[in-house]
């Protein structure tokens, strides 16, 4: 009893590790030891948006966790939300939401699943879609569905909350939403449902439905979300501030370099699911300067590389990133830019010739990057945007550290 | 051109008359004016609830508008809600909205038709049954339907409204039986959609909904609610302040005859649907105290129990209510009540005497109305509470004008 009870807490306190939300620890437990109990793994659930398949390291918060439970021996459910995916949004009010074909979801479902389970066993994870069940929902189903959550506890969800007094219209359909994901864990039977902390309201809505389904509410489990590169919003493929799992060696450690430092933590924690206390220990390191910013941010880009390409691409990746970017060194390989209607020696406007070789999309955001002290001229730094440069052939032209080309003349 | 022009504005305007609300007058036209140049009837709805089957004269002042309507050439169709009472309210809320099964829907329907047509032509009224083609519906069908309409607007209806901001819950479902009944008027493509006041919210969601789905916004035409007989409530079964259409010709002339004098006026306009310059005539003649109030009366409840018994039978309750109340006559039959513990010339206090009766609930209650004058031993006037009566075969007890009995000794 004492060992079953111990092997309870060990699972429970690490499944709870770096979770935002968790309702409730006592019910986790008791489902924990259920499931020990009758050697029955926990259906742990995750719904998954059709239209964005490519996972970018936000989504790695909660597939770490999933990972944690499948290590456990819980088996993985994907609710691939194919049945919304393909109504669109029939008020035509979000372009996100357009209409998808059965292959399209079909294509992104297998995309997600191939990405997921870079990092996910996928002998323990499961794919489903939810149309199977929704689609043969009748008028009268809907109705019973409908008549266990109230209009007052929808408008509490934050978004709509916002917008109703806001007076910004919100679809009745809208009001459906939640609740057909709260169907999906009635479908599936749920016993535990993930999600980013902007989930914490439709998880509560499954919790809430499935007692009037005979079924057990599910735990609720939220994962704080990844902020972006930028530093400031959620990761998200559509602000352009996301790392993708399939990005190559080197954009990936380049683009984990580029967080700010004060995010460092939270990538190593969220990211890497580096135990708390660990990451303490860093940022106190970093604080007594006993380590500097940068060889921090080596390793967190070194590991998260790793995770995806291998140790041996991650060491690569930091070569690569050392020479070119700490040690001012050039890559290995440099565009070369032919310009045709140029002759060596003749003096063109450097402004004028940044924007020929692509280094800028115009002449006028070419003088404010010179202005700005971002240009180079073979080496050597160039303010003035009306200076006239004698082009020679395989003259290096540079912007900021990362673009650069050499000129080609015939 | 001139000649259906003036078609056009005299069904128009006979249409109109009485209505609460038509929207719009216009729409109206250009129907009637289609209607006559293709000799097309219009189709005009009235939703039907089939838990409460019983037709009572509040019912009238809708059924005659529509007879109105079938009088120029157009089509009724009555659209029994079997859906939503089939389903019955599965939030458990509601205790009128309990669970019909099909036999009692369509029971009542034909109590509906029957009772309809006491007034309507049974050749241009059609009944059908909304499950029809509410049953069919998928989820996509609705989130296709919800869409067309904002919680916002939803919220706007009165009773929301007042619920919302009193913290009363409203399920969920209950934001789709207004759109349920909008889709009743999409289904048979609806002209014309007729409901009381109280039905206003409902008949603009069909109209708003129509050209969502190819067709012409229905006319929303409401009437005025009649007040019951206790002159302050919508007529109402449930609150027994109702006068059936099937009421015998006694009750019916009975139960109008009991009406306050203020509402006179409405019960012509409505239930007779005497033209409103006429209706104000009889006013004024009250007024100048050119016609007794009683003497009006009396004319609406032989009108009232004409129209739905026939002039003779109307005569007779006349003559019968005119025996028994205003010439303070005694009716043909009085019942007999065999007084079997009492012996003839026993002296009885009169408040139990009552009681023993059954002219009075209870002693005290029997106390109270012998104080208020109300009651008569062989036509003498009491207001003794405490007075001892010397019980005789066949002494007649009275309280009030309708209540009494003979009391048999043997």
């Amino acid at each position: 009893m004492g060992k079953l009870e111990d092997a309870v807490n060990r699972q429970a306190e690490l499944l709870s590790q770096r979770a935002a939300m968790l309702v409730t620890e006592e019910e986790l437990k008791a489902k924990i030891r259920r499931s020990l109990e009758e050697k029955r793994p926990l259906k742990v659930k995750l719904g998954v948006d059709p239209s964005a398949p490519d996972i970018h390291l936000g989504h790695m918060v909660v597939m770490r966790k999933l990972r944690e439970f499948q290590e456990l021996g819980h088996e993985i459910y994907f609710v691939i939300g194919d049945f919304t995916g393909m109504i669109g949004d029939p008020s035509g009010r979000s372009k996100t939401r357009r209409q998808l074909s059965r292959e399209e979801v079909e294509a992104n479902a297998r995309t997600y699943h191939e990405q997921a389970t870079l990092i996910l066993d996928p002998d323990k994870t499961h794919v489903v879609f939810n149309s199977s069940w929704l689609s043969p929902l009748t008028f009268a189903d809907l109705v019973r569905l409908a008549s266990k959550f109230t209009v007052a506890r929808m408008l509490e969800r934050d978004d709509f909350h916002n917008r109703y007094s806001q007076g910004q219209a919100i679809g009745i359909h809208e009001f459906l939403y939640p609740l057909a994901q709260a169907y999906d864990s009635i479908a599936i039977d749920a016993d535990v449902e993930l999600g980013g902390t902007d989930q914490t309201f439709n998880l509560l809505v499954g919790r809430d439905l499935q007692p009037h389904y005979g079924q057990e509410p599910q735990i609720a489990l939220t994962m704080p979300l990844l902020v972006g590169t930028d530093g400031k919003e959620k990761m998200s493929k559509s602000l352009g501030n996301y790392i993708g799992v399939t990005d190559n060696p080197n954009d990936m450690y380049g683009k984990v370099m580029s967080i700010p430092d004060e995010i460092m933590g939270d990538y190593f924690e969220l990211v890497l699911a580096e135990p708390g206390h660990s990451v303490e220990g860093m940022m106190r390191e970093l604080e007594s300067g006993k380590r500097h910013p940068m060889d921090l941010k080596m390793e967190l880009a070194r590991r998260i590389v790793a995770e995806f390409h291998g140790l041996n691409a991650a060491s690569t990746a930091q070569d690569n990133f050392l020479r070119v970017f700490s040690q001012d060194a050039l890559p290995d390989e440099i565009e070369t830019v032919d310009l045709e209607d140029i002759e060596a020696g003749e003096k063109v406007g450097l402004a004028r010739l940044l924007a020929m070789c692509g280094l800028a999309p115009s002449s006028s955001e070419a003088r404010r990057l010179i202005k700005s002290g971002a240009v180079r001229v073979n080496r050597e730094r160039q303010v003035d945007p009306s200076a006239l440069i004698k082009v020679t052939d395989g003259m290096l032209l540079q912007v900021g550290k990362r673009r650069m080309c050499k000129i080609g003349i015939k």
